[in-house]
């Protein structure tokens, strides 16, 4: 894959990052190459099919991978944003929904780390090591219909979570309520009763994620499994944790629209045929063909390199821990808007357009290569781009950075 | 649905086309709202299960759809193309699929009126208006691997034929062969020894339009079948059918995109939420929201306009006969190229914006809404929209008309 | 000019309609072509220049165009809004600045008919006609600066105006000043005491149109001056006014479009030479030269047809008189908001992108082909294009006609 | 500054380039500030005014500026290309014009590196630092009809240069002819017999580039001052000339669009006023305008980007002098084209939808805004953006660098 110069490589040995090893990094792209490798050969047939990508995620489980963020006090890898980052957008290449699902489980146990004590990262951390516990998501803050009442010290949780992406076939969950005026985070094991996974997501692209319902049905919380100090109205480090989503969503933007390209690339190369009024002997000869190319290839490489700036932008804030300054964290969330919304509409544009450059056959129910719109339409959605491009415009005119919140 | 100024009211009755009774057209009116509203009701179950709509296109047998284009004098209902595009039209705003078969039925009766002697006229148009038979299509000139050999003054064929919208399910096909030097078209029963329905369509777009192969095993066809003046090396006359073919699928586009904007619009209307950032209380009032209705609204506008002029323009030279000049026939190629390439255009990129007015939750799949990018996409890529402009340039740089042909 | 297919034959003797005679548009096309030819001669050195064109608006009251849309009655031409608009964009084709202010005469001549008493427009009308005025406007009812105080019965004013196009060189104005909570609108000479042309328009587009200010100094204004039903404010019909400005824009857009279209095409075909890597003799036959002047002409047809649709939704509304309904006054503004809106996208775009077609030689100062991208640019400024996107979106989406303002 | 995240800091002394002192830096933002600050005053009527900038083109002289890309050894800074391009970006957003003429100095001083010999650059490079040169270009390769004869072994040269930019006011001068079947590339004094300035350059962008033509009679060319390895047709190393061309005008590029955003910026929170329908007290909150600069923002930061990339990856290829392999500088091409296509598709949208956030005021000839576009529209059309996307297409479908010449 040749088409993308710098990130792509991030997995190859002559990274020039210190501190990682080089017998590291290679084994780090053995691994996501054999999964990619794997989820490749059935990930057309598992789009038809939707629901929960069981043995995928088990592939994922044995592989490893589950552990290349946690530190290497614990049993991690120890990996940096830029290099756990370019896993998710490498496996996003091949399968966007494994590749979310596989982000957001980095995403719960940063998130561990951001809201919770020493004494919770600790455990935690350990029972993910010890357990290959698989992480997912009933932690929407938006949705005000769960709420928590104290009861002996401990808490009971009733309502419906949404969008618990990756809930399904997971072995702990985020959750969070709305207790008093707070939001509380807490942690739970999937199978705890008074959960149910309702097994209802049904749109049309990402769509072995499992993003439906979660039924809470009188959940027993122990005290100590609420993290300290939840949700954004905390430190400005906890309200990082909206950065980091919101970059993760990026990432697996920027491997779709790079993976529809390729697979455009090789059908024009070896299936598409010559258009007769062309006058040339291969669709690669094409002027119009070409200039196609030349336009995907420009809004790729600018993608990329927002991408890439914003991973770097995130990985330094990271580091600076509870030093963070707000200006720091806004010049961070710019840089990742404006990757978002780039990659958003750049992406949505070749996902479309390569049929142009493919022809008609390429329309194929065996091809699936609608799946790219598909799944980039799907997740480009969860807040609106006009809401985002007032926000850079806020910062762009008025020097106002945007406003920690549940999407910024 | 208000949106459209003009020809969506097409068959009302005051229209002011006198030679149209307005009785006629009331009852046109209400069989094409019927058929409508039966489509609408499982267009989204259908689209996800493809295959052939045997039921509905028995439906469309029943309506008398399928005479409004033959002349009275047969017992048709002599209607003009604005009209019967009009219909077609109409339909694909609930129907994609459907329309276009219809559509294409409408297409092969004008070709057998180009192509054919009166005496084949006669005999095919009354037959079709005695037996109610639906028209297919296995009529696609550019493939040269169908060829037809002399036997005893009639002709065998054999070959196989792709892209033949409509031909499952079909009463009579017309088909094209190649003998010696020249294309030979001529008329056959379905059902006839020899044709084997392939049932191979299998695009992610106008899923149940059939659109696959057909294998054409020793099939006899006699004198009588062969239409006497076929092909666009023909009179410009007959080198009108490749512009009418080319008229169908833009007004296809046209009723996509319309239907895509109505459900959008409803959507938004009665079931999406306001932003929270948004400060107003329903999304019909978010600035944003409008300007993209806004925009929506101008393209549709132009989109109509450029159709209903390419469709006058169609009809106008239909009426000239076999008096059409070069130059004529070359104006309206222009109107219909115009149409076509801005339809694509306008259409694909409303489309897939459309999830930005309606929200994340659009996305599920009983809503369906994909299916119009899926659908469009599909049907825009019989021919490359560079070659469209490149042609569309050479007339509005070097004057010079489009050369007619298969797809001009 | 064979690119536009209907309304700039608009002055052709085959013209449809039939209360014209064959004579008049006989004499109408040869008048125009005549100024046309002879503003050409100088139109790219009077860009330069700025200023006044005293000497071009003599030839425009030389020759008979002041009076064409004034009633057979009066000695007027009688002429409807198709051929008095297809005038002011002919015209605009080859200089928009005279255009503008022919265009903007036509406007004031039609504000008495909106505005006035019979009485009055008995008078102007026969003074127009009479005195060959030249009509100017000091008509801008946003800039609240300029007001009135009564004396003896008549009025005083004191103020500045300003965007008074074409006020300079005029023999009569059109004057608006605030009373009380009223607007006032009056006609008064030019050159009577009190009124100060300040020269002062220098904006790098539109150059000679005299867009700048004026100072009114203890004007007097007699009593009968004043226009009895004065402002948006009045009836339905009165508030098509501003239909008719924001019509007369849109003319001029396109007619500027148009000309930036035919320039480079003549350059093209003239004086480019083919690129060294295209591989053809002649730029007229490089595909992607040819690519651009599709997209030219995709977009100037569909601009074109909505604002022909425009201007004959204006003709009718204006026939229909004092009995026109708000849902009439709606929807034709709609239809000109939706001509207006993509005229000026599409203008701006054609504009700037035909250096791509010509080359870099024709950015010579000697060709001067920049000033249709400024005049465009300058022209289309007056209100901002994301509130008449807002505007159409209420009506696309709420079905909520724009509300009858300045601009609407 | 603060809208650009990286590059517009380069001068600032906490940059971390290890090689280059502080002070240095300091220094030299001190100079650049001031050489800005004082173009900046009058830039706007010069711009008008068109023609040689004399006084400023001292100034430069005087700043020590012409030094700064000459090696320490020979008394220049030394400086990287990094650096010496963000001093022509960043006096482009100023003056674009002498940012052309200083960056073209650069350019024939690089010339004299990979074409001539050690000798050749010891002697020019003394002289430059010894007489501070002002170096400027009549090398136009792609012109043939200048040639040279040989004469007592020196060389005659007769014809005519055109696109000479900074050859007026130059002291020294690169020029080439043809020679047999070879390019002959050599230095001249401007004052030497044989050298007409034609002072004919009358674009209406880049008005003080004097990018005009020069006319050559009976030029002697003394042996000693014929580079010894002329043209494109030399080594790799010597191809990489095209590559400093394209990417010193695409770092113009930037500056201009840099240039017209800020001055925008300026105008909207200075001096526009909020659109009576806004709803809101200043422009600065309206959500649309803050779209618009959303939009802006994001294209900006692309561009800085895909240009900083390319600016790296060229000094990367200069560092590794003679050893520089094909697929080096082919990536380098790459990367280059990529960030030309892109700034010049970003630039020219901004120069023209800035004033969709000024309002129409901003159209007033004392702003000068308009030049923004002007400038870019001229100088982005050397070679046709649709070649270039070829050429990138070639790279992205095919995997083929683009071939040196001219332009690649």
């Amino acid at each position: 894959m040749n088409y993308n110069t710098s990130r792509l490589n991030v997995l190859s040995p002559d990274m020039s990052i210190a501190d990682l090893k080089a017998e590291k990094l290679n084994k780090l792209t053995e691994i996501v190459s054999d999964v990619a490798g794997t989820l490749a050969k059935t990930v057309i047939e598992r789009d038809k099919a939707g629901g929960t990508a069981k043995t995928e995620r088990d592939l994922i489980r044995a592989s490893g991978l589950l552990h290349i963020s946690l530190p290497e006090e614990y049993g991690g890898w120890g990996l940096d944003w830029p290099e756990i980052l370019g896993v998710v957008r490498t496996l996003a290449q091949t399968d966007s929904s494994l590749a979310h699902l596989l982000g957001f489980h980095y995403l719960q146990l940063a998130t561990i780390d951001l809201y919770g004590s020493n004494a919770q990262r600790d455990e935690l951390y350990q029972g993910t090591i010890k357990n290959n516990w698989f992480w997912g998501n009933a932690l929407n803050s938006i949705s005000a219909s769960t709420t928590a009442v104290e009861q002996d010290g401990d808490y009971v949780l009733n309502g419906k979570k949404y969008y618990c992406s990756g809930a399904v076939d997971a072995d702990m969950l985020l959750i969070s309520a709305h207790f008093c005026d707070k939001l509380l985070v807490a942690t739970a094991p999937t199978d705890r009763e008074g959960i149910t996974l309702n097994h209802d997501w049904d749109s049309f692209g990402q769509r072995q994620t499992d993003s439906g319902s979660v039924t809470i049905t009188d959940l027993k919380i122990y005290q100590h499994e609420v993290l300290t100090s939840p949700g954004p109205a905390g430190s400005i480090r906890t309200t990082t944790r909206t950065s980091l989503t919101q970059l993760l969503l990026t990432n697996v933007y920027l491997g779709i629209t790079e993976s529809a390209f390729e697979q455009a690339k090789q059908y024009t190369l070896h299936q598409s045929k010559a258009w007769f009024a062309s006058g040339v002997g291969h669709p690669g000869q094409d002027p119009y063909i070409l200039r196609n190319y030349g336009n995907f290839w420009v809004q790729l490489q600018a993608a990329a390199q927002l991408v890439e700036n914003a991973v770097d932008s995130f990985q330094h804030c990271w580091q600076l821990g509870n030093n963070i300054t707000n200006s720091q964290r806004g010049k961070c969330a710019v840089d990742i808007a404006t990757a978002k919304v780039f990659s958003t509409q750049t992406g949505l544009e070749i996902c479309s357009k390569i049929f142009e450059v493919t022809g008609a056959r390429a329309t194929s129910g065996s091809q699936g290569i609608d799946r790219f719109w598909r799944n980039l339409r799907t997740h480009t959605l969860h807040d609106p781009i006009d809401y985002k491009l007032k926000e850079l415009g806020d910062w762009a005119l008025n020097e106002e950075f945007p406003e920690p919140g549940i999407y910024s």
